[in-house]
């Protein structure tokens, strides 16, 4: 929710790179192999006045920091197991809150099948911040950034730009709706890991903005990536936005940009699209092809210009 | 560094211990089990202005975050391979210290053998703030904090009191010292892990201070440690301090409940003692035989009373 300094970014990566172990992939993938592949981990961090409000409801801020790694363990195909979770609670929030957040903790864990391992709590004069490490065992191929190949098909799931639009309402005091809800509470696609473990080339989840998750792709892979902004799908709260927008072209790529998706960004064989399609029907869950790959680099996506935030480095 | 009441862990402990996974030890262990215990995984935080100080040096700081954890597996016998990282980074903290930070990883990482799998960064209003989840392998046996048996000898690696006498010396202005030193980059037991795999029944390290420690193998074992207050194995600087106070018994439970000490506590038959005293000289380790477990409960130490510090929940 956060711009930081591109540059600030540039230095941390130059000097993290270098300590990577070959399973943490440079660290420029969503999550590392452990111990040859058995187990692919990720780890991400949320923030108080970053990634989420003050007032948030605090049982969603718990899910949430489980809901961005469970996406990430979706995109690389993985069947989640375990977390650990360090809590850094501000002295001034009232302990109270603390079984919420449990509470919270505790549906997720019935929901997505995944259990506590370890975890650390520490008062804190700043604001509430929760790490989470998610652990999940991989499937028989682990996609990354970089397995993008020229000719695929673009695909992404679900819709895109609803993370934005809620945050934006909750920012305007809005505490309904389903804009709201999916910002607050993002839906992981675990029950589509075994569909990218299969048919997947590149893939990972869309949390900093479609056109700069989109650009990362092509970056890793060496490959250009041609979007139809007309594609994006969109939901039925979105479209009614973009329509009473004053600047369409404008308006869609503040969609295109904005964080919170949570969704899987991947490119597949043409001769995969009939089992995608299959397979994401049988889940009731929306699939739309984007666009394609291409010899070439960047990414095209009918002048919609990318500038995706920055929370994030690495895994 | 800072004291939390001890009703919020209660609190805590109350509401996440529930969701563990069996591998987690219901949280009440240093590190957990992950996968039917080919690895052991630890995360522990550290935060600016509780548990290092807003001056410390910032490679230090790096330095303290992985210890902390190479700490907890050495208790458990493990040999560490990889850690992740978050790292919560103050919007007005020089960036240009993020290099001395990643030096202070990378000389880590040489000495102790491990990389980084992955991380993510993030700038934060609030204190800086480093989490880091390790991952070890596991020996054939991972001891526990429940594993001490009526009867064992309870044994102490290294020295007490020099990390709160060094955060002390730090909190006066003073930089240099072998005090300060030990406070600033304790040094995990990592060389003595197989030895601990081998002969120790119970385990944990020393982070929160030596009495409250061992209070807690009590409980989890249902035994009654006593400790001889005299035989407490003290550096000449502390033994000095220890010379010039006026109450020694208080001065004396003073360095038995100071943190940051990162040492192994660990009971093992006293069939074990030749063994181990010989793998401790092989190594040039200080290793101190400081009391016994008998039936009973709690924790006897010549009328020092415990007061440890409490940052921490689970593992």
């Amino acid at each position: 929710v956060a711009h930081a300094p591109e540059d600030e970014f540039a230095i941390i990566a130059a000097h993290f790179a270098p300590l990577a172990a070959p399973g943490g992939r440079g660290l420029l993938d969503d999550a590392a192999l452990l111990q040859g592949g058995a187990f692919v981990i990720t780890v991400d961090a949320i923030v108080e006045g970053v990634h989420f409000l003050p007032d948030d409801p605090i049982d969603s801020v718990a899910q949430k920091a489980l809901r961005v790694n469970l996406s990430d363990l979706a995109a690389k195909g993985a069947r989640p197991l375990h977390y650990l979770l360090t809590l850094q609670w501000p002295r001034t929030r009232p302990a109270a809150q603390i079984a919420e957040f449990a509470a919270g903790l505790a549906r997720d864990q019935a929901t997505f099948g995944v259990t506590l391992l370890g975890g650390d709590t520490t008062a804190t004069p700043g604001p509430l911040a929760i790490s989470v490490t998610m652990i999940g065992a991989a499937a028989s191929r682990t996609p990354g950034r970089a397995d993008a190949q020229a000719g695929d098909d673009l695909w992404v799931t679900g819709v895109i730009g609803d993370g934005v639009l809620g945050l934006e309402a909750r920012r305007r005091g809005e505490w309904a709706g389903d804009v709201v809800g999916h910002y607050l509470r993002p839906l992981p696609r675990t029950e589509f890991a075994s569909a990218i473990a299969q048919h997947a080339h590149a893939a990972m989840d869309v949390s900093d903005g479609l056109l700069g998750d989109a650009a990362k792709i092509a970056a890793a892979s060496g490959v250009r990536l041609v979007l139809d902004p007309a594609a994006l799908p969109l939901s039925a709260n979105a479209a009614a936005w973009l329509a009473a927008q004053p600047d369409p072209h404008a308006a869609r790529a503040h969609l295109a940009n904005g964080g919170d998706d949570y969704e899987i960004l991947f490119t597949a064989s043409p001769a995969a699209r009939t089992a995608l399609v299959t397979a994401a029907a049988t889940l009731g869950l929306r699939l739309t092809r984007i666009g394609f790959a291409e010899a070439g680099e960047g990414v095209e996506a009918g002048g919609l210009a990318a500038h995706g935030y920055r929370h994030r480095l690495g895994a």
